[in-house]
């Protein structure tokens, strides 16, 4: 299975591209925004909501998966395209976050982590070879190395542990039985310069399908995720797609195109909508203040999604205070269509040759660098 | 506003009968089935879910919107059609259920009933012109008299009870001030023959547009249910329609159908489906059940409705066993399918003079009256 990458467009004043993917299940149009469906399901939507809202790419947690309902039950119902009524193309990430940030104790050794459940404190482990068992019973289009993801600013320990990483993408690559999954290594190496290149090499070495760029987000500065990937990406081929995990702030999302990035996925929109907030340019409405209480309007005024089509701001904050489901479906709804109207805008500015002015535009919300 | 209830047929072998009952907002065909918008929503459904399931008729409650958020601030933001965006016909009960059954403490005299928020604690008074005057602020297209909902097997208590729900009603009638809502009267008289016959008449005189019959579903056998109906429908107008509050068990609906019933609402569907219950002819699924674990079959094999369409029962066990808000809108999806089908198929069933066959092969599924 040829897991065939299009670069459709370079923008010439910055790294961005315009690019397309494909799957054993359709090709996605980058750069993309996956919304994540931790436990198979993108909270609060169906897989209808989300074709409707233009979705392109879904990201489910191998962690989650594997612990609940179990990754050999899903095989044997024919995988998670069939078991959450996805058609289109899935990702997969390895655990190796999940187990360094969810489960309740770690202990890692050259081989891989034993780490007890989040759910109900049983002990598991996870080795790379084990990730990627779950990962094919899983049968995602896009899988995820086994990595390690060490607290970005202890030069020594993310030394230690890049080294580790690095025999751990060897070892999925050996592990690696399906032919229709595209297996992608994740760059390390913290806030280190050097050693984001060293391991952007090394893996470049490896010849992946796919490049991810792991562990930011989890606490560095923004300016620091810029510095990482203004690093990174010139070193990635530049024939392969690249992918920002874990990150999905509106201005990190154009900052990262801009960088190169093709790829990102977050939780953000979701999380944010069940804690009663909307994303909007440049910030944010928590509709739990009483300012919406008598606020006809919608959320926003030119959005197109079916929450703005049909709701008050005043109803949302009923919704939300009431605690009612609907509140986590609209609120949902709209924030997943915000972050891939955003990747569509970026898609057509791209294809238009006038994407700086674009970024400039959409930035201009958003403090600056540094700041 | 003429609220016209056209009788479109009548069947000759039980009292049931097919008619359409017109509002400012579309007419709805009966029987009919109205899932409960408890607090301006249909929990975990939105209007447009509402809508593809073939939804006639919806109701809001009272006693839950004069809470939160506030009858008055609906109005003000256009009423609750626009509010909740469902541009269909709604009913909303009179808050006097709700107030004996919900609060925390409350104390009724002849004026009315004063009581104690579930919400904060906080004191508040309905009487029968308060209950009209939020109901008009609300707007619904048919509102319903404030009566009490007495224990239904005290005869003193039930007598007592009653004489002052009469008093109530004329005194709702006299507050009424809004022409385009259709004010409905509520027979009482828990499970005595006799004042359930002095309440028809009485409201009979007072010549309604329409009339419910409300105590029931509360705790009498379904063998006094049936008795009460058999009194009470006889009693009442034959061109008004016949609304039994409260009852949503499939084979209530049925027997109420052939009682001469045109008109139910009831949480069941949605309440079941928090429940991670499945309504299915004859009981139920709970998918919390260990033996649904690798069941890749739909919760019904016949059935149309998107979740069986398209999610096997393992799946909807793994959303309900994870708490995911997807099972709670998978299952309502369910469950307000099957009861609006049940419906329809009724309907079907009297426009082609089948209904008799139609219903002994349907309650065959279920224990008999008496058992």
């Amino acid at each position: 299975m040829d897991f065939k990458f299009e670069l459709l467009a370079q923008d010439s004043a910055s790294a961005a591209r315009l690019g397309r993917f494909h799957t054993p299940h359709g090709p996605f149009d980058t750069p993309v925004f996956a919304p994540v469906g931790t436990q198979a399901t993108v909270k609060a939507m169906r897989p209808s909501d989300l074709c409707d809202l233009g979705t392109e790419l879904v990201l489910s947690n191998t962690y989650h998966l594997y612990l609940r309902p179990g990754d050999e039950l899903i095989r044997d119902l024919g995988g998670l395209h069939t078991f959450m009524a996805w058609d289109g193309p899935i990702l997969t990430d390895s655990g190796g976050f999940q187990v360094f940030s969810l489960s309740q104790s770690r202990k890692i050794d050259q081989d891989g982590v034993t780490f007890q459940s989040h759910l109900d404190g049983s002990a598991h482990r996870f080795t790379p070879e084990k990730s990627i068992a779950i990962q094919e019973n899983l049968g995602a289009d896009i899988i995820m190395m086994f990595d390690e993801c060490p607290p970005p600013d202890d030069f020594d320990y993310v030394r230690e542990s890049l080294a580790r990483t690095h025999t751990w993408a060897e070892r999925c690559l050996a592990a690696k039985g399906r032919d229709d999954q595209a297996l992608f290594g994740i760059v390390q190496g913290g806030i280190f310069p050097d050693l984001r290149a060293e391991s952007a090499r090394f893996l470049t070495d490896l010849d992946l399908p796919g490049y991810a760029i792991g562990g930011l987000a989890v606490g560095e500065t923004k300016t620091q995720m810029a510095d990482t990937l203004e690093v990174v990406n010139p070193l990635l081929p530049a024939n392969k797609p690249r992918y920002l995990m874990g990150v999905g702030a509106p201005e990190d999302l154009v900052r990262g195109v801009l960088s190169g990035i093709d790829m990102f996925d977050c939780v953000l929109p979701t999380r944010l909508a069940r804690h009663g907030s909307a994303m909007i340019v440049g910030g944010r409405l928590n509709m739990r203040n009483a300012r919406y209480e008598a606020d006809s309007a919608p959320l926003v005024e030119t959005c197109g999604c079916y929450t703005c089509r049909h709701f008050s701001r005043a109803y949302l904050r009923h919704l939300v205070k009431s605690n009612e489901i609907l509140g986590h479906m609209l609120l949902s709804t709209h924030n997943i269509h915000f972050l891939l109207t955003l990747m569509s805008d970026i898609r057509k500015a791209l294809r238009k040759g006038e994407l700086s002015q674009f970024a400039a535009e959409f930035l201009s919300h958003y403090p600056p660098l540094g700041n």
